[in-house]
């Protein structure tokens, strides 16, 4: 048996007069409340506050980067708890057995995640949470199985314990507009619940008409809402009010994820002929391209009015495998980066809004290479951008250093707007922001290090990253 | 003058905790038998095996990575003994003075190759193979040579011998379709070779319309099977039939460097019309690229079929400047990566295959913005791929360290399928591999340091990275 | 109050082994003469040698990277002392207490710009050349700003002092075709004077149809030059002429920054049509991206007869917001990099003049990307062919670490043009060549730490780097 053990240095750099300063600062932030501005948990799990069944389900199966990286080894997405669209049965407890088989799957695999960011935030948990003492191996499979399920029986697993033991200060969800946000009434009502759940308005559905269920979303915004959206000016005034809707329950921010090549700002009238074009279906590719940058700034403008911050989520192709998309649906792992331009794309946006004191938006990327070339440098000029966290395969140590590199080279790490989490996996929160946390303060101790900035600046600029900046930038 | 000698430590991190770590992780794989599954070598050496007998030809003039970086010093490609096209003589022995003037370039020309990785090669086959006892200078080069010109007449530098020394278990070659084989036949014959020598099967010679000598090769493919290839049927029974033939002769992988942006599969009857339009010279430039990326799709059929594994070699802008071409012809050094893309061109392909237990392919780049983006992310999902070794201007300890860094992170270098040599110089396969198990090492005894993974753990990393893995993925 | 100290070892890698190495090379390079082939100052600086009146217009106003930093803070560029166009005040005189109120909102935000390169040069600035010997900071900033002041009366702040203390061996400027040198003749026949001051032939503004000034450049070049450009003949004779006149003045290089996707060079009737479309207003977008290439290579053909050495800087999406390039026109800030292409544009240019011995070009890049994977490669093969000096928003340590690894690999430093400043901050040189010299002796140390070169090789490439390479390339 190997024991399972955190060190207290991890993620910090080597070299002793180096991971010196890298406590230093990392001992001054590491105690912070979590901010968490950017999510996929199920606010649900919140309002219900049921302890979690079965360790697989909570750390494999509803974690599609391990799911990810499972399939990899061989599994195939059944194998792996992944539930078919039909039919998905809704609870865990229904596989009791199914559980035991993947995680002896993730046990025989430990070794083939080393290095992986997946792995460093499954030990934390295991370790932290669990209290598991041996390392993961097919040989203490059924042994740890047996006592990660003992486990969840403690209130300390239930989700609001977790909140409370991450210290967390603020989490968000992202949310349709078609939303009835009525587990975000529930929980704003529920005295029970200290915490802040809030949610984030993400209107993909609603602009970008290349998506399968774009009608369908049109369809349950025009029932949320009451407004006719047959015409463009529905659509608009539709929006403005879920909104509204969503800044009553405390959003602060939006999140947009529909691929643009450019941000043009149509007059009225051109947008609502494209607009009906694309509603009869009648719109050419170039129309429907046009179409969503018009849009992407049209909501730019809702964002200079009503003060929501604009997150900016591009470059992704989504649902890869056309086959497997529609036998499990989305969100299973199979969303891959593709290359992404910003400078020129946001180009017509920032001429209008990128001075306005009105406007603030957080671009974020998963092609790395925006980060010197674009991100930085568009940062470090205008005050109303800020670059966000290193995401999704980039959210780990060696990519978060590199971007800390680029960008704080660029820009300054003043101009990040501090991690996020990213996650549907409520476990991982405390591991994930513990690893930012981590690399910020190796960034920063190098740079120390290296005689750039003094080590009460490092300090200074950490606790900015990890908790100040963050605050500010998303109005928290 | 200045001792030449192999430092046991280079390449491993400065710092000494970490260079602990390294030698120990190396001390596990340095004598792990090499496995070279992907080459350019001429099969003839070794069924031959004669003596070298010009080092200057040996090292320089038959190493396009040294002749062009002598070139870029100012030396004439006829300076460095590159043969032109027409009556290109058919060995060194013809120009022994003209070796001596070779080999003065280098040596005058030593420091300023300083820091890359064809001087660290060559100072490991001069000190090792050569024993050289003195850096390269200017004033030493004539004794130097001479050294060099005495040392090849022993048994030890003739081709079988260093296919021993080196430890090699399994060479390969790249073939076009039509290539006879007969050379591997005769190996296969001959008990005096105990060695593994495999062809590889490289179609782009048949499928690629843009190449000046498509009609010619598809000329060949006609005379050595026997099938009419006037029509598309009869492609793909030829290529069926010589990837048998590959097969038979102990080929397990075949290799594909096609430019292509599509995988997309056409129906049979498209396929055909395509087919004809292109033979008779009939085809646009987006029915060239139309028929290009059927092909690969169909090669995949047929790697899913017969068990071949496809290797993607994409990305190069090969025989760059015309007039270089049309006097020295290929594979001098003028050739330059492109900005390349797998995901999308991918998608197609991967859609029908990418879970399919009977398809492998191994991704390879020289743009490395692919690791973390493209690659990286493929392989972490799809059971079917691996990423393939930093590649030709690539294979060097700080763009392996970036490499092992981006994929290793997001994939784990268990979804690497190893080094592969990829080399024209028969001398430098050793300290090739040798380079990159240092920077394998190196990498991970920095994951250790940061108390990622166990040394344990990198230990069995490091080994699966040198040779279970390849052997594994390339079915060797 | 924290002091404000320069620390000997700043830059230079954390490891104690690796540190000691870098000292040494450091201590070999650092005194040796500073050359300057691409810059931006204003040439009556040096003729008029008055002293400067304001520290916070010479360091904050006129910097445009520190306009645009503290521009991100929020603050306006009025705020920051940029001058609209119209009206523009000539002197900073008039602005006294503007320049306290600059002066404190650099001293605010003195931490948020720490790890960024303007933030050290700035330190070394103050420290070094304005004896400040506490950290900028708000409570500071009057008494900081008095100092500065009455240092700045002191004659070594002098233009030419400051060009002696520096020690600098050769200054340009960088002026369009039209611009009449007189300043440089008047420098020329000033005995009082002993530096050199070069200009450098940048012709973009009269081949790149695409520019709002296009037609008043003509005209300007038309003045100058008695050449009637009404036809494609005359431009070229004009430009023939004024590149003679540049080389009389001493000038060694031409600059250009037109943004092309090909170099394909055009039968002389061709090119004659197109311009005169160009002329009339009549050529679309395709025409004039044909237009320009063809310039480009024309330029090149003019380079191989003249001797001018072709800096090409590409990539830049400038002047960005429409009104705010209105309002302040250009060079304040907001320009930004964009992803850019050198291997297959520059294919036409370098298979005609690549391998010819009168020619020589420099590439410079703001996308890393390109450092590995374009220009690497192609300095590695032609001989006329140097990599740029990182660039604008990478001429900073750790992008200078990333672009020498990565060109360093694959082509060897040899290859490598040395550092330019390209800077508008005449204080600034010595920092800024001070920093490239840090950063070349800690890449150096690490390769000599790793055991890849001897510290001897180390030394003579970084004296090579910091000296001989670029008084070689660009014929100093």
């Amino acid at each position: 048996m190997t024991p399972l053990k955190l060190n207290p240095d991890r993620l910090f750099p080597a070299e002793p007069g180096v991971r010196a300063i890298a406590r230093t600062i990392y001992h001054e932030i590491s105690r912070l409340p979590l901010l968490s501005p950017h999510g996929h948990l199920d606010a649900r799990l919140f309002r219900d506050n049921e302890p979690f069944s079965d360790p697989a389900h909570l750390l494999v199966s509803s974690d599609h980067y391990v799911v990810r990286l499972l399939h990899a080894r061989g599994l195939s997405l059944d194998a792996l708890g992944t539930r078919s669209r039909p039919g998905a049965p809704g609870d865990e407890q229904d596989h009791p057995l199914e559980g035991r088989e993947i995680w002896r799957a993730l046990c025989t695999h430990w070794e083939a995640l080393g290095g992986t960011p997946s792995r460093l935030w499954l030990e934390h948990i295991l370790s932290d949470l669990f209290e598991l003492e041996e390392r993961p191996s097919p040989e203490t499979a059924d042994s740890s199985y047996d006592h990660c399920v003992a486990m969840l029986q403690r209130d300390e697993l239930r989700p609001r314990s977790l909140y409370r033991r991450f210290n967390l200060e603020v989490l968000t969800t992202t949310d349709p507009p078609a939303a009835d946000l009525a587990v975000h009434d529930a929980l704003l009502g529920d005295s029970s619940f200290t915490g802040r759940l809030l949610p984030t308005f993400r209107p993909d559905g609603v602009v970008d008409p290349n998506r399968a269920d774009f009608t369908e979303n049109l369809t349950a915004l025009e029932q949320v809402t009451g407004i006719d959206l047959s015409d463009y000016a529905g659509l608009v005034r539709a929006l403005e009010q879920r909104r509204d809707a969503f800044r009553e329950r405390g959003a602060t921010a939006s999140d947009h994820g529909v691929e643009i090549t450019t941000t043009e700002h149509l007059p009225e009238a051109d947008a609502a002929r494209l607009y009906r074009a694309v509603r009869a279906g009648e719109a050419n590719a170039a129309q429907i391209e046009a179409f969503k940058g018009h849009m992407v700034s049209e909501l730019a403008r809702m964002a200079v009015d009503d003060g929501l911050v604009m997150q900016l989520h591009l470059g992704v192709a989504r649902d890869y495998s056309r086959s497997v998309f529609e036998r499990f649906g989305q969100d299973v792992g199979q969303d891959f980066p593709v290359n992404v331009e910003y400078t020129r794309t946001l180009r017509p946006m920032l001429s209008r809004f990128g001075d306005n004191p009105g406007f603030r938006a957080v671009l974020y990327t998963i092609d790395e290479t925006l980060y010197s070339r674009e991100i930085g440098p568009l940062v470090s000029y205008f005050p109303s951008l800020y670059a966000g966290a290193p995401w999704w395969f980039l959210d780990a140590p060696d990519a978060m250093a590199r971007a800390f590199a680029a960008v704080g080279e660029v820009a300054g790490i003043a101009n990040c707007s501090g991690f996020v989490d990213d996650t549907r996996s409520l476990c991982g929160i405390g591991a994930r922001h513990d690893v930012a946390r981590r690399s910020c303060a190796a960034y920063l101790a190098r740079v120390v290090a290296e005689h750039r900035i003094g080590e009460d600046e490092a300090v200074a600029l950490a606790k900015g990253y990890a908790y100040d900046t963050p605050k500010a930038v998303f109005k928290l």
